[in-house]
């Protein structure tokens, strides 16, 4: 018989003491497993989480962090098999799967990515500038991201049982986060074994990562202020978590990300002759089987020119056509079945919606033919095509959540774009045009209602990744109807994890509680030169006060003549004095920091190996000829490669004139051996 | 008779058609005028506010809005006799008239100078750098901010009736939306007077700003998914609004920061000889009787070390007991008013619980003396200091709006940050401390519990704003009970009004929807040299693409001996040889971009004025001695400054090589000349 799926809290599997409810086959109906969480401590796995796993987390330093996911994502590799057999009892083809299971994969290997390059290695994030709060530079604001003291409780929908976990979980994690993963029930069976596996690879720190097999009843009772639920599934349950009282009165951050009506535009300025056409087509008949349509970003609404309606409608139906339905592991299927006979039940309602003002010109959602499995024992259905009559409403409100979309024809670009808005905020939208000022109409009015928006044409379609794949890097969530969440994005995903905090400090003090050199903070001043302390023995502080120079006129000649940099303001009195902002012969900017280089390089071989870079370079004050300038650096930030035996450092420097005004600020970027204390 | 106020909606002063309810005057309980919406069309004022009034704002970029902002601030200055006039009849002395009165008009000149500083000269912002999607470059990802073509209702607190609109009218008109004001009713007469100097002026765009005096129903009922609200209040009323079906199935975006039991920790290091002793003394008793207590970012929870108890409780009673209770617009008055009877009432029930686990240390609730008014007519209260016997939880949990501090005592640091995180989430902590280790423990303990945390001491103590002031560059608002909102903090709260899209698209596409020249689209080369082009002539894209130079050994040699930069990769053939990252003499970075700006430049006088600084500039390959160079240089960013005869031209430059390998990368930052197209 099969089994009950355990949960894993508390640092053990979990049996639960009732049998609980079936799981099918999507293919078959087949028992697969049953999901219970009864006699589960939620409470307790809450508490797990914050005594145990946050510490844990927090012990480690973002690129740690970021390594661990890396070692995760490779280790998962080696079970593809496995998770790939699974995927296909959920209904998903190769293809499918591909997007769950590697894609997930992938996001780890991002965030992995993003962590390491993007993040200082540390545990405090910097947003944004210094604020210099007073004239006299004793007072300075600085915000900074820190990690919450809680628990990232993540309720996932069932149609990416892979992705939808490491999506979530990898932001969380980088954030400093522990994580709860409730699975939706269809699917949880695959999200189970890829946890197992996680586990068993002892990987993550304990209590980082626990899973609730099973409701979520008790889970949002036992939150607090320095929580946040992650939600993906539908508008009516994100409608719910919102006015529990843990979110509605209790403090919990609650980010959701609900399905959306997408829609996807074809330009006015496509005919069929275009490569876009053929583009647009092979797009949405994508959106509409991948997956079965079980994607939140899959494309409902198909607008079109009103001249372009019957040509759209005629090559998306001969491609539909030729959709293969059936067994989700047969050769030669293109789309699998849904998820649950439950979820054909729901769309067949929703087609039944939408005929009262659209007409199907493709399909039967009652029939379809299969191969490799019987029709009727799995969730299969035929993809169908409506076109809108003029005015229809449901198919701006409306969502069928299988392979199911709606041609709508538009007159002109801005009712291409009020159409867009109908859907009241989504995940997604596309555009396919040639012409960039159709591009920027449409996108720049659509913006504001979208998360996203692929502009795809002849010149990036070898490339893009699609209409309904969300990617790491980038946002994902909608305003309105689509949840009004963020996911993801990058190192935005991981701030979303995070609590912004601004500090009011004196220089000294934000230095000692953020880890990085405030300017106006105190400059250690000792008799090594700084660039020979290697990356263990250098100190945020340490700092190089320059020996000066004069610049004289023959520098400024010379620099000229020997660069060629041979502008007005550097080489001719007359015109040099007429310019406003100079008033007279000025040394070059570049033979300023040229100067103050050699004012600050110590020559010999030593831990500095490079200065690869150079940052927020301001010319302040004009040089003229018999200025005398020095330069002071000072270490403001140490980054040590976790996976390099060298780091970099970041230098404030400043160069100064004989009066004592700033002439030039930077940072300078020096790579710098490890070494040993 | 006292009048009843009108409210301003679709451009016209309406009179309700009811007397409405009496407002009195805080010190003598004399009606000052009525308040009644009754008949308002809100629906219409709504839709006045987005078709009129949004497309008005958005028509102008940031820096325009800005202007008037600035212009608008400028203006009000003028009628501030008036303003302080109503400003006292609400309890507020002169000094706490300056806080809510200056420092609103100091929050729009903050915003408009961020705006121009920190925002470009159009009506899109990028967020983050571009994101290549895939290895041949062709398709990319940017994310971007655009205006939500909606409205902002701000529902607004009666303690701060001027700063409390225009801290949030700022950040919205910037951000390109319309608002609707609803002052609080205790103190609309005040917010109603601005409000009418604004219209008068003309300053802002017909349909930016509204006002309803008077309740706020039907207002929610008509916002949808573009739509805004902001507030600040009760946590009560928070809730209530989050419950609200708008808010929670509708998809309106809400902001809410409530009020807070925020805390002041002495330093477990501050001895009562230190300065920092009287410091946080001097503080409490500041947030105490400002505004008689009525801040959201008051001092409730006094947190000392139990050795310093007695100390504390000593001092602030000496103090305390000298500050003169009275009519606001006595001079001696020190402390005013609460702002009605009934808030009077709130705040002996407060203390009624509070009194459960702790004891009165000064001030009595139910009597105190006061100059230039009758106690009984005006809403008068004295100051109640009150200590907390071991183990209370009340004042962690009560709030008391008026002039109420309680003395909590911890003994470990560690007990400080707990107690501190008791309070559920607050606007602002503050920490008096010397100590550096104190500082950094007990801010990052305590940070994720906290919107802004101030850090007192000897150093900042001149130029602090204090523990009670937010401020427009920092964010205000804190997590759990705060409300979890952000406002303010400079360009953040203007993005919280936006709507961030991620864009995917061709880099040609990416140039024409942003109009920020995109790596990776189309450069323009033309006979004439770019920087011969005015600000107005000049076009994103426009390209220099310069003649090659090839870097001699002779160079290298004497670059370093000229600039003194003799490290030894640039002059030390063995030990270069020897350098993991080189292997062998490479020409110095500085020497690569002088030598490029000399490919670059174009010396004769024209509209380019200066080279004022370089970003993000980064060394990707080292330059070997006989390698050849050139440089591309493309217009990237243009933005006019508005109130000069110049602008900045970002310029995207790139180093390559004889292998079209890329050398450098970096921007160049120009001052260009208007001049004429």
């Amino acid at each position: 018989m099969p089994e009950t799926l355990e949960s894993y809290v508390q640092g053990s599997w979990f049996t639960p003491r009732e049998q609980g409810e079936p799981m099918f086959d999507a293919n078959t109906g087949e028992v697969v497993a049953h999901l219970s969480s009864a006699g589960l401590d939620v409470a307790g796995a809450i508490d797990h989480a914050r005594r145990v796993g946050g510490p844990a987390v927090r012990a480690l330093t973002f690129h740690q962090r970021a390594n661990l996911l890396k070692a995760l994502a490779q280790h998962l590799m080696g079970y593809k098999d496995e998770f790939y057999a699974l995927s296909h009892r959920t209904g998903a083809t190769a293809r499918d799967s591909a997007i769950d299971i590697d894609g997930g994969f992938g996001t780890l290997f991002s965030f992995s990515s993003k962590g390491r390059r993007e993040l200082p290695n540390s545990t405090v994030i910097l947003d944004g500038p210094l604020e210099r709060l007073g004239r006299g530079g004793t007072f300075v604001g600085q915000h900074v991201y820190t990690s919450r003291p809680g628990v990232a409780v993540q309720i996932n929908a069932f149609n990416f049982p892979v992705w939808g976990m490491l999506e979530k979980l990898a932001p969380a994690f980088l954030a400093g986060m522990p994580s709860i993963v409730k699975p939706a029930p269809q699917t949880a069976y695959l999200t189970a074994a890829v946890v197992r596996r996680i586990i068993e690879s002892g990987i993550l720190p304990e209590g980082s990562l626990q899973m609730i097999a099973g409701g979520h009843e008790g889970i949002l009772e036992n939150l607090g202020p320095q929580d946040i639920v992650g939600f993906t599934g539908s508008a009516d349950t994100g409608a719910l978590l919102r006015h529990h009282p843990a979110v509605a009165e209790g403090g919990v951050r609650l980010n959701v990300e609900a399905d959306s009506l997408n829609c996807s535009i074809l330009g006015p300025d496509v005919s069929t002759d275009d490569p876009e056409f053929e583009l647009y087509i092979k797009q949405v008949v994508t959106e509409m089987t991948s997956k079965a349509g079980q994607k939140c970003t899959a494309i409902r609404r198909v607008l079109v020119p009103e001249a372009m309606a019957g040509a759209v409608v005629e090559a998306l139906s001969a491609r539909l056509s030729k959709v293969v339905v059936g067994a989700a592991d047969h050769p030669d299927t293109r789309m699998g079945p849904l998820a649950t006979p439950a979820q054909r039940e729901e769309v067949r309602k929703a087609v039944k919606a939408l005929r009262g003002s659209c007409d199907i010109v493709f399909g039967d959602p009652d029939h379809v033919e299969v191969v490799g499995a019987d029709a009727e024992k799995g969730a299969f259905v035929s993809p169908v095509l409506l076109r809108a009559r003029p005015g229809a409403e449901e198919p701006h409100d409306v969502e069928p959540f299988g392979p199911v979309s709606t041609v709508i024809t538009y007159s002109t670009t801005a009712e291409a774009v009020e159409l867009a808005a109908r859907g009241k905020g989504s995940l997604v939208g596309s555009l396919v045009t040639g012409d960039p000022d159709v591009a920027r109409e449409v996108v720049l009015g659509a913006a504001a209602w979208h998360g996203r928006i692929l502009v795809l044409n002849r010149d990036n379609a070898k490339e893009s990744t699609g209409h309904g794949s969300p990617l790491p890097v980038l946002v994902h969530g909608g305003p309105g109807r689509a949840g009004g969440g963020e996911e993801m994005g990058g190192v935005r995903g991981v701030k979303e994890h995070m609590q912004r905090t601004a500090i009011q400090a004196s220089p000294d003090m934000a230095t000692a509680i953020t880890g990085f050199w405030t300017t106006g903070s105190k400059r250690t001043v000792e008799e090594v030169h700084p660039f020979r302390k290697n990356l263990s023995q250098l100190r945020i502080g340490d700092t190089i006060a320059s020996a000066e120079r004069t610049v004289t006129r023959a520098d400024i000649d010379h620099f000229a003549e020997f660069t060629g940099d041979t502008f007005y303001a550097h080489t001719d009195e007359e015109a040099a004095a007429a310019n406003p902002l100079f008033g007279g012969i000025v040394a070059h900017g570049y033979l300023v920091v040229s100067l103050a280089a050699g004012l600050f390089v110590d020559p010999d071989p030593g831990p500095v190996l490079a200065n690869f870079g150079v940052d927020n370079l301001r010319f302040l004050t004009p040089v003229k000829e018999g200025a005398t300038i020095k330069v002071t650096l000072t270490a403001k930030q140490i980054t040590p490669r976790t996976n390099a035996d060298y780091g970099e450092v970041r230098w404030d420097a400043s160069v100064t004139d004989q009066d004592g005004e700033t002439v030039a600020t930077y940072d300078v970027l020096t790579l710098v051996a490890k070494g040993e204390e």
